[in-house]
């Protein structure tokens, strides 16, 4: 019969680099960083990794990784697309394979130079990478019209979604200046040193009308990495074992990637969906959830992200902000306690998943008192991913 | 407590398209028609899919499948790097989310137009690859040796294999010869129409000495798909059901892809390390194996796996060929009874999947009377997988 993997796995490590916008070494040698820092956090030999996963646009293969690290017979191995949605999934995927004997001790990592090295759409022309057998692309319904990065994609989602239910910049601003208080007493956050007021965020450049310079994820180099063993394990690691209580992916009928704002309701996509599987699983609900990490490239995205999880109603994410409702430690749900994509760093996320274990130890730099559940979520514009995690 | 994934999920469906030189619909239309025969041979609605499993190589995204062929929810995915390493591994992957329950119904696939598109080397300079951070490449070390295609690098480790072992080119013609014999009764095949004899094999071209025409897979347009359900389920679909008895995924210490000849042993690779967690888990041994599916995309890779798995001693894989041992109906083990990736087609491997189930339903065109477990082994000189096969 299906045995679920409900608090059958723990984190018990985490690591990280330095942030910053120009790291001297290769995105190899940060992973493989992140990883022993993981590891003795949570008081593994490498040698005992028998697990990886991590995304699709990562650039250390498995067998580089597993080389500098020096494992032994690696069991499992899974990789996840959608950039962004997948940091979460690497958690699932590796409490699944723990859970079931695949591997023992699994590793979850990212590592990325994106604040120094090149992005993605800077040589996206118009129609110009044609499918590997020229299938006509998705890309080509929406490229010859400009939407050629992120966030030009999700700035027709956010319009569409403040001129529906009426959210406006302020609520946007509410986002981005919480995100970067909570930065600010977070000594690893890039942005940990700026504070940014109303008036900054309002007099801010457009990067893709409504999003503004302030609405927009940074670029960082950067890597971090978790270590997932079975619950049996856990209380004889290093630090208290951070459970995962439910994890889930998750993308809907006629799912777009990136482009999903032409259905009936444009927030009923990605999110919407693993919302449905993590909820269907756990055994509590978002009144339990004492504190959350919200994937935020895009401060809409954080929006989207309270309506689709079940924080409230649709429409009303803009006014959850409000009142100081994300700030820690006051409001009713503190948000990105690490600062975030927005002000800590952007590394697809997995800053995020950190900083949910953080939370359930005891350690963040914006602890919530007494936290037991926190939940962690991907990004939300693409098939993503979500965790719940508890102590 | 770990719980293992030991006959808890089952193959249901099996569906492909035809094999061809040259097909033409697009990579993305032959997955869906692969899908919708396996979805059909089931008796399972699209509708009713929500997971999927497939290669990092695979040019088909979840959504576009998903989209094309009208999924609900889709609430697991995940990919799987390496090549011809994958096939076992995506049904691995499905076997695992099934039994704990992150999916309901599993589709798995591959479709690929290598027949009639590119070579992903044909482009392939001499160091005209760096990372996207610049970080010297694995590649960098034997590309500007002129090790630039598959069929070169396997040859490194085929030319050390036959000088150490005394294995000549008589074993690789027996593997040769014996899988065209297969592909003969088998309608689907490609080389169905065209019998190989002894002399046309020594007469051939060299590839990569000392690898020859017939050494070599085929190019091949096609696709394949597999429907994975949990075993509770399996007896009420349209087909006898084919448990996933045991499944494993692997790589070894040091571990390179494709250019792992320089180790002690050149063989105790990647598939020995599969091979360790596919018997750990499994409760029959090699012994008890009627059938097998060995990965061939080169002649001595079915060598490899025949001493990898267990089924020789190591260097004995050129002598179990001789006197038809791998031949149907006779030999001591039938091996890739459809003809294979050299003779049926080349689709990463994973006709050898689909076969290992026609196996075991009783319906292959060379059938092993009475095979009740039939062991299918992925690519073994990248990180690989395998699965053991069970009515």
């Amino acid at each position: 019969m299906s045995t679920g993997i409900k608090d059958r796995a723990a984190v018990v490590g985490i690591g990280q680099t330095a942030f910053a916008r120009a790291l001297g070494e290769s995105e190899t040698e940060l992973a493989v960083e992140a990883a022993l820092v993981a590891l003795d956090d949570a008081g593994i030999e490498p040698a005992e990794v028998d697990g990886l996963a991590s995304f699709t646009v990562e650039s250390t293969t498995e067998v580089e990784l597993a080389r500098n690290l020096g494992l032994g017979d690696v069991t499992f191995f899974s990789q996840v697309g959608y950039g962004g949605g997948g940091a979460c999934a690497t958690v699932a995927h590796l409490a699944m394979a723990v859970a079931t004997g695949r591997c023992r001790v699994g590793l979850g990592w990212r590592s990325r130079k994106r604040g120094s090295g090149g992005r993605p759409w800077a040589r996206a022309g118009l129609g110009e990478q044609p499918g590997a057998d020229a299938t006509p692309r998705t890309d080509d319904w929406y490229r010859p019209w400009g939407l050629l990065r992120p966030v030009d994609q999700v700035a027709m989602l956010a319009r569409r979604y403040m001129h529906e239910h009426g959210v406006t910049r302020e609520h946007l601003a509410n986002v981005a200046i919480t995100l970067r208080a909570h930065a600010c007493r977070n000594p690893a956050a890039l942005m940990g040193h700026r504070p940014l007021d109303r008036d900054e965020y309002m007099a801010a450049r457009w990067i893709s009308e409504p999003l503004c310079l302030f609405d927009n994820c940074l670029e960082s180099d950067g890597a971090l990495a978790v270590v997932v063993v079975p619950a049996e394990r856990a209380p004889d690691c290093r630090q208290r074992p951070v459970y995962v209580h439910a994890a889930a992916q998750g993308f809907a009928p006629q799912q777009q990637a990136m482009v999903d704002y032409h259905r009936a309701d444009p927030l009923a996509g990605a999110a919407t969906a693993c919302a449905r599987a993590l909820w269907r699983e756990a055994d509590v609900a978002p009144d339990d959830v004492a504190v959350a990490q919200l994937y935020d490239a895009f401060s809409p995205s954080v929006l989207f992200a309270l309506e689709a999880y079940g924080f409230c109603g649709r429409g009303e994410g803009g006014e959850f902000t409000d009142d100081g409702g994300i700030e820690w430690p006051a409001g009713r749900l503190p948000v990105n306690t690490s600062g975030g994509s927005l002000s800590e760093a952007y590394v697809h996320g997995y800053n995020l998943v950190l900083e949910g274990v953080r939370q359930l130890r005891g350690t963040s730099t914006c602890q919530v008192e007494g936290a037991d559940t926190c939940l962690v979520t991907s990004g939300e514009s693409v098939p993503t991913s979500a965790v719940v995690l508890r102590r």
